[in-house]
């Protein structure tokens, strides 16, 4: 879909998000000028319930390929998965700079490498205060707090205005690594005139004041103290270098050693160590190998699996399924997070599979979010003051609950827009209107395959997996189509086939019957005949067992 | 298993929990002392998510079976289909008499006409300070508070001592319909001696005291005050009859109609009022299809799909799919309930499409528990003093917690004992031992079948779930086995066939050129030759795709 002629001489900004507001994640929005495009984040989403055997979830970006000339620059926020993991996918259809903070760029580069992408890819590290400039966009660093280091908020100077978008971000006065978000800079550019504010919603339905990621070291000073004879394991998010170095912290100071387990813990580790952003004091790491050296209450374990995902290490110890770590009754085992919405389920199984090995368990109180609360949303919109709201980083009742407090900071109902994915938001200095759509979607990533699985094969996963699948294999002459061999019925995932001798004898009577029937009628239309055998034999297993196996018919020629 | 020789001249209780202490539901626990059986409760659980396509969960009744002479009734604590479901399939295999209170009989009677189970079954009804006589038992039901009407406690008095189960229970000084939990009683019991006490731990992570249902009546009362101009729509759990009392209650106060809908609320609604726990004014419900008859402001409608059921009438509803109602920005609905562990995504889906239609959502704190916090219980060990503890209903995290609790009371800890399904305590009125283990386990019901679904095929659903299935055909000469015809490759769930043709036809030259060699080295097992099949297609798949699907090779005899 192509912009309509503008009203008035001067040329509208265009906010388009690309995805992020309907799924969790997937965060990509493009900001067009006349002949540029700057694109900010370019995240992936993780497969919902129903997409069965989906790996990940990317934004459909036709819109940038329809105008890929004028697509300048990926400006990313911060380094999880949510705002960098569709690069790669991306980069190779649109492959232009990339610029972001030290440790969101290290980060990505070991995504780059991972995809051969590293020489092709040209990328500018930013600090905080420095902008990029490309014709007519000015982006701006500016530093913010969040549950990664080198988290920024970007002011975006355009033609019609400043748009200020925090990405994910807190308020943290005192934070554990660099400086407390720049509310200085906020509150210049407020002053200055700010014309639209997208800011994070994630947690908008929370009130009060997020507390600082510092608290969280305090507790694990407490929790330290009071397990003196115990090892102590700790289960936090990968990315998490602020959490990772409290951690260290209370190791060093109750004299523990600490093992690092989980691959990614080990990757981000190494980055952010290398960048600086991580302390590691001389000799205070030791390998997994060397942990049978030390007493139990002279070591911590860092892990991966605090979200209950299956194959990460903590929940392989709680499953006896890692080779080098058994949990017992002489752990205390330190759940460092919340559950992300939907994996409540997973999370508990694996907090009851350590209780049950006697390990004592610890999931309560030692987290705090990386998201702003109701009072910070209201400080930064405070010091903006902006024109436009556009509360973005949210489902739709995040977005909603944004826009409840908006309400009551007095913003008018017609300075607010909820956007959906594939909007277009167009602005000039004055007014901002959403002025038409553009594709969007979301393109499925399953094995090697990009876009290869939609929705019909979706569809039949679902099938299959309820109820399994019922094969009806006969081979048929040629000629005048009468049954030389069959028809044989298989199943899988439908009854237990064994028990189920006389269902499907019956089945095969029923199918072999219908077959000669059409013969008889002298139906030769194969297509017409399968349509039969699936609709009777649906009928027919309905009628036994309540159940809607997929039927599949297969003739072979002779 | 059979029990062992006994030390000394008394014989022992025998406490064997037969399910609910893994999975959550599926309440059941057999009491045997000498010749007689008697069961508290025979529940259902709702399947897990890795049990694709599986309707219900009920218990492995084996033990039972084995002594089927022994069992002589089935006492049920309260409705709740983790304490009741599975009667009606038990029911099938065991006919004993039951006993329950009014309104949990009123909701089993339900469930047995649906299973024509009625005239087979002798049922009692029994009132509060009643108790059910059987040889060495006497039961006595005791008055308990919890989200569903008529809840009891049981006090068993056997040879050896009483042993007191609390059901699920809260303690409500102020109830909606009948009376507080009968402390006194517990107290008395208390006086006298009771040996073990079986005490709900769902809640036993949480301090405090659970609010009194009563309390949502007022926020009813304050929603209702705030949003005179809307309908108002409210979904909860069609057994909690005292929170359908309150929104009816709050309605008349407002001058709103009632409409009820969803069929499980009809069901609920139309037992309660009959059996007397339910009180509607005259002329308070209207049909729904008289809701056009009054303006919106004046109705209220009580719904099912509080937990984000996809088939239930409030998912219907936000998701344009309601026949009769439709929701726009001139409706408030409520979620009078919390998300019960699992259904997280599914409740929010449903409040993100409610919003999306310009609904008001409210989702918080309109919602009370039914179960004990941590004050309470140490209310009723305080009043009961048992000798030994056994915490029961939650998952073993719940168990763990109510045992810390206990340490806090002082009970030492070789009184407390955290069950297994299948374990099998013994008791003296002096002693407490796990003595050994009866069978247990879990039946999926699917459809009609009743466990002939099981692990073999679950583990089919799965693979199919995640890759599905390609099936490899051909037509084989019976004497030679040279090819006929084929082998042809047909796919689904696995890749978008119309855009994988090179793939496929590449896997179907594949499978011929092994047969063709398995021919020409004289290779006539054909369970070899499809081993060899799966082997070659799995890793040529997997080398072009990373996917595994299911590969299912058919030969036909010619």
């Amino acid at each position: 879909m192509r912009k309509k002629t503008e009203r008035g001489s001067e040329s509208r900004l265009k906010i388009i998000p690309l995805g992020g507001l309907e799924l969790i994640g997937m965060n990509i929005t493009a900001f067009e000028y006349e002949d540029s495009i700057i694109v900010v984040d370019c995240g992936l989403a993780f497969p919902e319930e129903d997409m069965l055997g989906i790996d990940l979830v990317i934004p459909d970006i036709t819109f940038l390929k329809d105008n890929i000339d004028k697509v300048k620059a990926f400006v990313i926020t911060h380094g999880h998965e949510d705002h960098i993991g569709a690069l790669p996918y991306v980069l190779n259809e649109i492959n232009v700079p990339i610029y972001a903070t030290k440790l969101t760029m290290g980060i990505i580069e070991h995504r780059l490498q991972e995809h051969n992408l590293m020489e092709k890819t040209k990328r500018k590290v930013m600090k905080f205060g420095d902008a990029m400039d490309c014709k007519h966009f000015r982006v701006e660093f500016i530093k913010t707090n969040h549950s990664i280091v080198d988290a920024a908020a970007l002011a975006i100077h355009t033609p019609v205005g400043i748009i200020v978008h925090t990405g994910d971000f807190k308020v943290d006065y005192t934070p554990v690594f660099g400086d407390a978000i720049d509310l200085q800079r906020f509150a210049e550019l407020g002053r200055k005139g700010v014309l639209a504010l997208m800011c994070d919603s994630t947690n908008a339905e929370r009130p009060g004041f997020t507390q600082s990621e510092r608290t969280v070291g305090h507790t694990f000073d407490q929790i330290f103290e009071e397990h003196k004879d115990t090892r102590i394991l700790i289960a936090t998010f990968a990315s998490n270098v602020d959490r990772v170095q409290q951690i260290i912290n209370s190791a060093e100071k109750f004299g523990r050693k600490v093992v690092v387990e989980g691959r990614s813990m080990v990757n981000v580790i190494e980055t952010a160590t290398k960048l600086g952003c991580l302390r590691i004091p001389a000799n205070a790491l030791i390998n997994i190998e060397q942990l049978k050296n030390y007493p139990d209450e002279r070591t911590v374990i860092i892990t991966t699996g605090s979200q209950g995902e299956s194959m990460a290490a903590l929940s392989r110890m709680a499953g006896d399924m890692h080779k080098k770590i058994s949990i017992g009754p002489k752990d205390t085992v330190i759940f460092s997070s919340h559950p992300i919405p939907g994996n409540e389920k997973a999370v508990t199984n694996v907090i009851n599979d350590l209780l049950r090995k006697g390990a004592d368990v610890i999931f309560q109180d030692v987290h705090v979010s990386g998201h702003a609360c109701q009072e910070e949303i209201k400080l930064l919109y405070t010091l903006l003051a902006p024109k436009f709201a556009i509360p973005v980083h949210g489902e739709y009742k995040h977005l909603i609950a944004q826009a409840k407090i908006l309400k009551q900071l007095g913003i008018e109902k017609e300075r607010i827009f909820i956007l959906q994915s594939g909007d277009v938001l167009a602005l000039s200095s004055e007014e901002a209107t959403v002025s038409g759509r553009v594709p969007v979607g979301t393109v499925f990533v399953d094995g090697l395959g990009v876009g290869d699985v939609g929705n019909v094969v979706l569809r039949d996963r679902r099938l299959l997996s309820e109820d399994g699948i019922l094969i009806v294999v006969a081979a048929l002459d040629y000629m005048d189509n009468h049954i030389v061999s069959g028809p044989e019925i298989y199943s899988r995932g439908f009854v237990y086939v064994k028990e189920a001798d006389a269902l499907l004898d019956e089945a095969r009577r029923l199918a072999r019957d219908i077959i000669e029937k059409c013969e008889k009628k002298n139906i030769s239309d194969w297509g017409k005949i399968k349509s039969i055998i699936i609709e009777n034999l649906n009928e027919f297993i309905w009628k036994k067992t309540k159940r809607r196996p997929m039927i599949v018919p297969i003739f072979m020629e002779i």
